[in-house]
């Protein structure tokens, strides 16, 4: 008996409903890997800052695809013609975007996979699928690798100006309660134009771009860039660089056997298919059912780490343009080592240094290109007389270093600014 | 070194920003055991059906001492006093409230600790802080277990129409995005008085309550007790019910220490306090995590209930009023040990039965009493001259069986109403 | 030259972005008459309580237009067939559907066109517009009058669940800020269906239409019906009622000609063709710059009741169940006299009399119809297992007096309930 | 016997309760003169383009009242001493600060009081009231001349991040649904902070000024200086233009005896005294029932320009930063004569030319100083390490012609950019 489809609808706090009418992207919302994004947070470890930073990427991608939906029905009231298939494609390829996450999205990137990025193992991960649902992701494989010639589709899906960032802008903003995130995510679709296959702003929208990257550049620094945000998942990755050396002596830690799998798998070799598997069963609940555990531990680095994070006794960082002098990372090291009693090496788990970026317009992803009233094309800063080209465009570095909040006060605590 | 206490701030998307003043209640929002809480969804397996629903009992809790905040300011700007003391002890009361809550909330209360409702876990949970802070915690226990002579403190914390009520219908309607859960909080705060230590509300109060009572039951029966939650909270319950069993067979079964704990604890005596230390470290993680290693255990009625909650594919559900015919259900469980290809012990797993109940308005917990121009005290009935007293104060009471959707088309299956 | 049509997109805060692309409704938007609803209150003197009410008539019909769009594509997306023709004629009669309104709503219905309902004028608009329009309105009147033999249009149009109280209660609530008039129109919507050309509810929106119900009844008694709305527009009342007379002996009394004409026009034969082309130009402007200049006009009278109004120095209000006991009306209107220094019949202007009502559920305006899963039919009562049908579908009638606050206190102010 | 105060409530749906307590505060409100901004739209015009923007300067005032009171609480709450007169003062300062608006706010500032600018109009007012109210506003009245020697209480009511500006900024932004324009209005108070009686913002609170402002000057380009609206304003003020001289030549011209006053007034010599007497009963229903007398006038060019605003049939507008060439003006007119029939004299009524500016960060209002973690204070674009001084603070000047949209074609339409 062939399988009737009726459309699924979701209740979405941000758009309202949202319908899932086509049967293939059912399907695959059904799949247990996109299930599985159901039990990844967007947002990492931000809910440590903002308590109702809950959501998933399981919503996120389902907004996304909302948006899309309606990206398409704006074209397509302005002449652009888009085909049944061109349409399953587009909303296949957003759907699938973010597959590739692992548990606290990007925290453990790197550390888990080592060396793999996520859009990598999304690829990775669509082929398969393509594979089970017998080449149906054709097109939508060839939209998000950009190899499809109608550019626009691609540009949807991964440019500076996608639903990928509208939907996570309004979400994020959303379930934060940080306001200032609102962006006109439905007037910007709204001017959304397709010249010659390109995307293209009409210029009366050029003021809700402008924005838009400053919403973006904003979320960055308020949100994903938060200084106890960044300390929360540097001890993440501490946790994990720990329990990669524990298990070689420990061979009963605690773990699910996925988490087990790629915790042993680090520096052996392994077939790609195998880290593959463990990989795609992984989400935050077995990270921190196991930091649970793992809280208990004798190995000091890691049951100490593993209860700030427990319990909310985040690292103090410091998070500033000019670069970390030495001298005062190794001073944090020598009075955490004192304090906690620690060897010099064991130190090095509780002070971490690294830098941040964020970039308010990115060239590298493609001009945002605004549609003139006299029918010129620009590019965005041409059409914004108000915008300066040459700060939003520039990378803003920050650097940072966390340590053990008991370890002050410190001799070299430097001056700000 | 006396630690220095400064506000501590929250973003919230419902309120906008909460303040935490008091460092007593700063340091239990701190503790551990408060900080678990933010590992607990509000809503249980609410999410399988609203996927925005990922919000947790830590932010509902602070919610609620928001509110309890602002309740017992409107209070004191109609002239009634306040001790510091009394003010402090009402917001760790309502702070606390939902101490005792378990992982997926109201889920697994019963069967991870048979017999235990969460409100006395609380109280305990309240009573060993209260050691630990050095008794600081007497008055907000008095508070809590209704013993201070001034009702109207514990009306606030647990009433008809309290602090707790009143953040998560807010709350609820608010991730879910049902807005006709939407109430007046602030209305009804402002519309509060007390009059001989009593809580009443203000004659123009008396619509919001009206509307108040109406959004409660529209949100039992449409997010609380809708019916795909009912039948993935079965099905947790069962698989719950099948581990205890496994377990004992299986002396390996994965799962956490604690987990395993209160698993092995079941039919065997073991002092409560040890029971509570596990029931302490237990989460929503620790289940999640376990039933996704269960989903390829041997036993083919534990992997295959947990398959089914890990995939989404639910139980299928018939809730209605009539009681459930029993010759319906011996056909679902014959029917399921056909295609499932079980025995009829084990069909039982797959063929729930059960019953849920909603009062809209329920006098056991005390009468909603108004506060009429004329210095007149009703009961809310009596003042509300238009909704039925006799069918808000009904029990509602409905019956369901729920099973595998495999099993469809049955012979028996009756007509609606 | 053919005059080019692109869609109009109006900014809604309620709804987002609305989009007229019909080139007739274009036209219908653009006339003078339709315009003549943007200098027309909503909520008539709503915005004396609620100083966010300013919204206008215009606004309305724009939002019911939106809704209606919303209806016909959900309706259409279950099979029903609409044609092209049926659709615009659905989106003109609920555009114009509110036309015959005049200024400050309901208050003067009545008193400056006597005798004629505000429906009956939109018809007779309709009418003349359709004229104007070479007939191209034929349809959407059939609709309107409840003509047309597929009869869910004119209930989408006009019935206990339309879109016209679809959007006038979540835009009233929006704009008041009154939280609990919030309702689920879009759920309502995607919850509609047609069978045999009737308009019906599936089954799991039963919750949300309880929800519509009750907050429409708590709208009315805390918005619309709120005392001090009643008390300005019973003061409204009176000053037309003695600008009538006042006009007879002051030939100058100012006003502008259409106000005056319809002044004039009480009492005197007139053909209706004069009296609509007056009315037609009326709108709120006319009343209350009128108001302000009669505010120093040399009748006490007239210039003390538009003083009140103007400076918002309201009536005081008794509003009740049962009815104002006649010797309670007599001491108001001595004591008004008195205090006010004016004969008995001038008194009779300040202390008004009248009564209110409100039905819950009203079967004479057809029933709401409820499609069970199981095929059957059953009225809204029968569905819902919850609401008391004698309470709802009962009539509330409240009675009320109004009077000036000076004369304060009686004597025989009776005791509340 | 003396007048009890009880506190004033009002419902706002931008942020929920107002309560104003302050007796002296309710006198104001209920003053004449303040009753009277319930008459007139705080957005002008802006109606025309966005209808939802109904909201008037008594809401707005309302609302910076509201932000007012929060603003000193967060101060208090930081340690700044704030004594009782000096609360009242500054809400009675921001109450009254908008006292001098004439219709339609800006758009006929200098039209109808020629050459007196709406704060001076504001603080004569105020000087009035202080008589009236026996110098209970003297504090005030220093506060708002920024007299008063802790400044932060003007800056608060008139700075370039007032109370004033969050309160606009988020209630137009609400009322016209341009979400873009939601600023952290709340978050911003938080972080308020007084060093030396000046106001200045906590480093953490940077984004959100960058935010604020960025917000502001989007709300410019497109609410306030929208193309429709500057287009209407134009009309509007070419309107008075001409009803001007008009009525030199028809005494009886139609209108409030108040604007005749002022129409007639012009070129004569007249009390300042009559002039403000005749203002301060001006509104905008004067204005818009005399446009509709006025829109079957004899006169051509009156009742031409009155119909076109009173049917929505506006000026179609080129606005550009390069100067309009002046031989496009010239043909504009010819143009215009030619199609609409009229003089050369006439058709400068129908061709207006003029240029509007934009500052986004404007120094002469005072820095915005931040206050940083290490005790320094830095101006704004110190703090900021991401905005563009040299951009923000550009002013950003705009020229425009404005002519009826059936002169199109036009044979040197110049090409945009």
């Amino acid at each position: 008996m062939a399988k009737v489809f009726s459309p699924k609808i979701f209740n979405d706090p941000v758009y309202g409903f949202i319908t899932i009418s086509d049967p293939l992207i059912q399907q695959l919302l059904d799949h247990p890997w996109f299930q599985r994004l159901g039990r990844i947070a967007q947002g990492g470890m931000t809910y440590l800052v903002y308590p109702g930073a809950q959501h998933t990427r399981f919503h996120h991608a389902l907004g996304a695809t909302y948006l899309m939906e309606q990206a398409l029905n704006a074209l397509e009231r302005k002449g652009t013609e888009i085909s049944k298939e061109e349409r399953q494609a587009a909303l296949a390829a957003i759907l699938l975007h973010d597959l590739g996450h692992g548990p606290y999205s990007h925290t453990l990137e790197g550390s888990i996979m080592p060396g793999v990025h996520h859009e990598r193992l999304s690829l990775q991960m669509m082929q398969r699928l393509n594979e089970e649902f017998h080449q149906s992701l054709d097109l939508a494989i060839a939209i998000f690798k950009g190899e499809y010639p109608r550019t626009f589709f691609n540009q949807l899906v991964s440019s500076q100006l996608d639903v990928d960032r509208l939907d996570y802008l309004m979400r994020d903003s959303f379930y934060t309660g940080v306001a200032e995130g609102i962006i006109g995510s439905e007037r910007i679709i709204k001017m959304m134009r397709v010249i010659d296959d390109k995307l293209v702003i009409e210029e009366k929208g050029v003021y809700s771009v402008e924005k838009f990257l400053i919403a973006r550049r904003l979320m960055y620094w308020q949100v994903y860039l938060h200084k106890t945000v960044l300390g929360a998942e540097a001890m993440l990755h501490e946790i994990f660089r720990r329990a990669g050396e524990v298990v070689l002596e420990d061979p009963i830690l605690f773990g699910t056997p996925a988490l087990r799998g790629l915790l042993y798998a680090k520096g052996q070799e392994h077939s790609s298919d195998d880290l593959l598997d463990w990989f795609t069963q992984l989400d935050d609940t077995d990270v921190m059912a196991s930091i649970k555990v793992w809280s208990t531990h004798k190995d000091p680095v890691l049951s100490n780490l593993c209860q700030r994070i427990l319990h909310r006794r985040l690292f103090k960082i410091r998070l500033q343009v000019p670069e970390i002098p030495e001298d005062f990372v190794q001073e944090c090291r020598q009075k955490s080592a004192q304090v906690l009693n620690l060897s010099p090496e064991q130190a090095t788990y509780f002070v971490q240094t690294g830098s941040v970026a964020n970039q308010g317009y990115d060239k590298s992803k493609g001009e945002i290109n605004i549609y003139m009233k006299s029918g010129k094309l620009l590019n965005f800063f041409e059409a914004s007389d108000n915008l300066a080209p040459e700060n939003l465009s520039k990378k803003v570095v920050k650097h940072y270093v966390c340590f053990p909040k008991e370890i002050l006060p410190l001799a070299t605590w430097p001056q700000a600014h």
